[in-house]
């Protein structure tokens, strides 16, 4: 059958359905990356989804180009490279619209508040780029770890309060270059307490007294967070979410806030 | 301290951050259910996620309320009663907007092609209700096990095709009451093959042999099912993503369209 | 092709690479199941492994046999019905060894300390039963989650200590029928404080004030767990762990403590 | 109260439960590391738990210290160096036992087999160092993903045969010195064919024909690759499993052979 011989390239064939397709390509893709950090280049894994729209009129886009991609190309994550990454899929896929996301921790230094011990906390962090009209929108989210401390259980307690770990998660449009650094400390400074890698005892003692005289509910989080991201110039439309994981219940404790700007 | 001796509601205080909070209550709870299908009501296990808006000039919301009305109410998932879950979540706890999740599965018993054996397939289920201005929307999305096999593989390949298992899922604002097992069928039909429980040598050779007479990539899958969706009254805003989990590689094919209409 | 239309039995054929093989069958199988609790008997959703050993001169097993037993039996947990169900398995595949594994949760039903609510607390079980030499040997696991309160962190701070969720697991051999309920007690005894659905505010004041008054470490709380379990008459060999998700850190404390008897 | 102005330590206080403890540290925690591969030094992401013993008599170990040992040295992934960590947790937690486990990505370079396009697959490694009588045991696992299809399914059909992607674990005891590459490559090398990242049109009809050309049941498939571990020097105890994630079903295929030496 000659169409075998000649491995006939039946994704390109005409379609006649009549519908486009909003994203199509590739998901849960691993590859090593460089993350510019403020003061370093930090090596990484990162998850890659690669997507595309298809006209309606064409019947399947290439999958394989979206892997040449990634593979010609050290994907080091700054803002510019990103964007570029994202037009260089809309380019070689012959697409207007392209959407890249990636998916990673980084590892970000921290001194213990007492001792100065030194030791790495690690965040999820995912970055997000679209292309429509020519242009590259970054979205950022970074999940922080945080400690919590509940006002009501501290208010109504002769003594103690329970807390717990939580995660706070900001989505953010970018409007100009910010660190991943910047986010990660603007989520910290609201919560009861932040997390550490090293705690020696004198440590230990700082903040568990620093988180009994911080209290916050899952509310106060989300809204401190949320003053901050008004304030910051260079996020846009954004979401801030929290998620207790109660050390009281076998469930989460959860509030967000979107806004626009 | 009389504070504590009176236990104070420290979460009606009033809240001067000028912020309101789209979303805020309860998330990962384990609730059993019972799910009203076309023929039987099935015992299953809901995780339930329960959120109310909250004024800007509130501090806080009664968290352990969302668990009452959980428990004193034998939760049976059906479109008019969930709708009314929603709806009491928002008379509770005295909030204009609500939105409750039920994460579940359900199994729907199927014959096989030949040997006609039942077996039980489970599918992941999703419903969503979104209390505002007193109307509840109910989103319905199920996740669809099926067979994918590439039309590029078997049109070049002297014999054979590289097929997987795909998950197709669909995402329907309902406008009317739907069964859970139309969603399901309308994928299923629009897929290489369906999958089964229990197959036979003789079903064995039957779903090996149709798959191979209809073969379909992610963007054909996506396509058919969207194109079923749309014809369908009772369904609205929708999209329908397949992932496939490539056998050749270690990442999946993914397409997605969304209408509103 | 005369194979092709006969059906060949192809797993039957003999094989001469002198290899038994210790497992074989079918794993992440999902159907429904009634659980045996001590006041009554709970639906629920079970995920099953099911194995055999294979001869070395056996090229393959029946893999639809596996589901046909699954489907022809309504599945209730229960020490006698699930001895009986891996009997069976052994003995429809021919095998001498078998292995049958059920993952599920169930739920127990829990009176807040001092409001006297009730609600209901999830609890992650697993089965397994093993057959070897006519005799099956069942192991039950139960993961408890709970409160713990790290005694460091109150005797070195001011006001205050450190808590978090943590899971304790006990994996034990049975002797004698044993309540799922008895296992997820003994765990829930020996932590800080036991969690619950629902808490109202004298409540919360309750577990705040009992957790701090009860500090345990993550190694007290294997050592208190294993202590009852060697005094448990209908428990063998066991293994019990707790890991805590530290409020202060990104990680979790673990220890564990396994026994013969 | 002079033992908090003191900082008492409260780990190091007698305990007389007359329990000791098998493992005691920390879990989950995340830092980064290199990996000596055969041809480069490749940066990756481990998550890593750290365990020792801990005798009846002593009530707590010393969580930081774990923490320290990862942050005071480079942790790059080689035999001699991941035996110096294992051997330093056990000096400096005063144990005679220690635990350490790292699960890590690794990437491995692929030519496609006809265009021979380079691309990157990425595998799930785990090592385990276990010190006992001041000696060293390593364990080394890595989780493989490949093609397989169905002898089955190819033989009792006129066209086609259902093949999905696999997931084959070896765990071996490693007797000498071996590459991550070259446990990959036994269990790739037994597949029906193995993945690639990049795959053009005339390498997917070699795949598609290649699989077609070497059926494997997910029994053939452990036979086949313990088979090549019982020749393998370099390897003591071992297991192999093969989870086939079934096209035409869903749920998977396994098996598993074990065998000491």
């Amino acid at each position: 059958m000659s169409s075998r011989s000649t491995l006939k390239d039946v994704q390109s064939a005409h379609d006649d359905r009549q519908l486009s397709i909003n994203r199509v390509g590739v998901r849960r893709v691993k590859h090593p990356i460089y993350i510019q950090l403020s003061h370093i280049k930090q090596p990484s894994l990162g998850e890659f989804s690669l997507y595309v729209d298809l006209a309606a009129n064409q019947k399947g886009t290439h999958m394989s180009r979206f892997l040449q991609i990634l593979h010609a190309n050290p994907i080091e994550i700054s803002a510019v490279n990103f964007k570029n990454l994202v037009k260089k899929v809309g380019q070689e896929l012959g697409s207007t619209e392209a959407e890249v996301t990636a998916d990673f921790s980084v590892f970000l230094e921290k001194e213990a508040p007492i001792s100065k011990e030194k030791g790495l906390v690690d965040y999820v962090v995912s970055l997000k780029g679209e292309l429509r009209q020519n242009e590259v929108t970054l979205t950022l989210s970074v999940q922080v770890p945080v400690t919590s401390l509940c006002p009501c259980s501290k208010d109504i307690s002769a003594y103690g309060a329970h807390n717990q770990r939580s995660h706070i998660i900001i989505n953010a449009v970018l409007l100009d270059d910010i660190w991943i650094e910047d986010l990660v400390r603007i989520a910290e400074k609201q919560a009861s307490c932040e997390v550490y890698a090293i705690l020696k005892r004198p440590d230990e003692k700082y903040v568990t007294e620093y988180a009994y005289d911080h209290p916050k509910f899952v509310e106060d989080m989300v809204r401190d967070v949320a003053t901050s991201l008004l304030q910051e110039q260079r996020v846009g439309a954004f979401s801030v979410t929290s998620e207790n994981f109660e050390s009281i219940h076998n469930h989460s404790a959860f509030a967000m806030i979107a806004r626009d700007k």
